[in-house]
């Protein structure tokens, strides 16, 4: 490994050994659909999930969470308030904000929300796939529900154009995941084919990108890397995508720096 | 083989083959209880799930996707218009309805609104229970809860009656799964005693019926049939719900045209 | 065994044996995370689950069902009147309520509405952790979310005080479960350092209380022994929390008072 990519390296070891000692808690307003696979994910790494959305209590999970994680899934006139609030209320407590625009480009009811909350998050990282990046970024994207058509290379310029126009931090993910900031782009080569057979793999990444950012590491890198090194080991012990989903949870549980090493294809630019 | 059955067998797996190259879009307004299980069974088998169910964004959603499942498992007044306004999208938009009346006869309020719907949707597939089709039927149901007590034949006049009401098709699912319409009766004998020991084995059918209607297999009959087979098949790999409820999507996700050839039990009137 | 540990013992696995002759009907209030779970626990161990919330059908629901289950995991101002309608028909049939406060302390919000409830009910067990059973007394808790960082022992006088004020039974689940009431306490030791790794256990915990309260076992005690005593046989097949919510339906699937039997530790003051 390079210099440069032994202390990317680094951050990431460092960082699932630290949050496994502080245990972080996350605040998750996410969509109906993946909340018991996004608070598990989240146990399994090793933090500690707050499922809230209620306006009468934000106030106070927020004072003593380490980071919101805003996923727009199952999105509705309803919920877009509450999303608000909280994110207010991180900026109020100095906290993260990671946003997965969740099919955002499938409707303008959700391009529209993406952007509102981009704006107002102070600490913010994106979290998505190639179609929604390029869309939230006002291109005109091939979005196909809330599937990706795009390649993930296809949005690199968008997200520049996202971490410009936000001052945030993005997390392309996709075949290859690109981490992109400021001041570096890395770009991860794990995964499994079998992954998008799975509805919510997406959410669970940006959910660990909370826990993650929770600590201080809020670039994305070692959730994505995480994620993707213990998605293609779990892929290479199942049969199917029911199994997937299982053995996941139990390698993220398991997971460690020698596993990591001997899995990560990372190339730092 | 009858040559009638071997005609069945192949609208089957011709329709197994459209999905997986085709990957139709399909719009669920679901429960909260299956919406996981919903969307990994339509990734699982080959299709595109999309759960959404903003009035502010339907008719764009149902603009670009195949098929609407409505499913009234945990119904309310919030979520009745809603339900409405997509049927009425999906109406616009010629696109075929699956109408799921979880409960049906539990309740007046699931009795009104699946009869409302069913009486709303222009083009539409009724999936149930017996207890279900003969509550929505308007007979005497021997409901208990969301579960059936009644035999798939018990229902079959029920179902024969809502086929001419609501001039749909019908698919009784049970022991026994029948699938109705005005041209002719299906019975179906796959499937295995520990299906009902997983929640939303039903809807997950539901949900598939509406991925092959919309390729164009509108008479529920290629997903009771996939549905039955790779149950049969998981369960005999699987020492209890649990085990099921993973190998199932396995089993969807490897099914071939052989599997099925090997297992279906059909007859046809 | 003692005369009266032997008469315990009797008490769950007679529990056993009746709930899955007689299938009692829930109905569950509860929370966006866990309802998939919880559903899938009933029907594990041979309960029939009702997911219902409306207003508009409780009354129908609660007069052909055995208990009703309240969960705040996902609390906010549209939930607390459907809670409070549910229990005020469980009232008026004579149904018991199993009140789990899930994150009582960890806000205003839930603190106050935990104790409306408990209130309420005429006939209540309340099943919570060490943490919110303390907040829900009144005392100063160490919340931390919505996990609990109390040991079960440091809860006891507080269960003692709210068996006191609410009149009803008490469960402290935790590494030592308290099954307290007006009558005796009963410790038991069962369980696995994996199962806090999964959301929801508790929440199941209180699914499978209110299910034995159905069939007349109220005190808490066949649920918190049954869950122990599953729990920890699966953990000890699984790898990962994955495996282990897998292997845990299918252990309450399996089991019996054999197994019951030979695991089960449990003392009786």
């Amino acid at each position: 490994m390079s210099v440069i990519a032994t202390e990317k390296f680094q951050v990431i070891t460092n960082a699932l050994q630290a949050l496994r000692e502080q245990k972080p808690l996350v605040v998750n307003i996410t969509n109906y659909v993946v909340m018991n696979n996004t608070a598990n994910a989240l146990l399994a790494i090793g933090a500690s999930p707050i499922m809230a959305h209620s306006r009468q209590e934000m106030a106070e999970m927020m004072s003593f969470s380490g980071a919101l994680v805003i996923n727009i899934g199952t999105l509705d006139s309803q919920w877009i308030p509450r999303m608000i609030y909280a994110v207010e209320q991180a900026n109020l407590n100095n906290k993260v904000v990671v946003l997965d625009p969740v099919g955002c480009g499938a409707s303008t009811l959700r391009t529209e929300t993406s952007r509102q909350i981009a704006a107002l998050a102070n600490d913010l990282i994106i979290r998505a796939n190639a179609s929604e990046i390029i869309a939230l970024a006002g291109e005109t994207a091939q979005s196909k529900g809330v599937d990706s058509l795009d390649s993930s290379e296809a949005a690199v310029d968008a997200a520049r154009y996202l971490t410009e126009t936000y001052h945030c931090n993005v997390v392309i993910s996709g075949e290859v995941d690109y981490i992109i900031n400021a001041e570096n782009e890395v770009t991860l080569h794990n995964g499994h084919v079998m992954m998008p057979n799975i509805t919510g793999m997406g959410c669970s990444l940006s959910a660990l990108t909370g826990a993650f950012a929770a600590i201080g590491e809020k670039t994305g890198l070692a959730a994505a890397a995480i994620l993707g090194v213990a998605g293609e080991i779990a892929a290479e012990q199942s049969a199917g995508p029911g199994s997937l989903q299982m053995n996941l949870l139990d390698v993220l549980y398991q997971l460690d720096a020698d596993a990591i090493n001997t899995r990560l294809k990372m190339t730092v630019k």
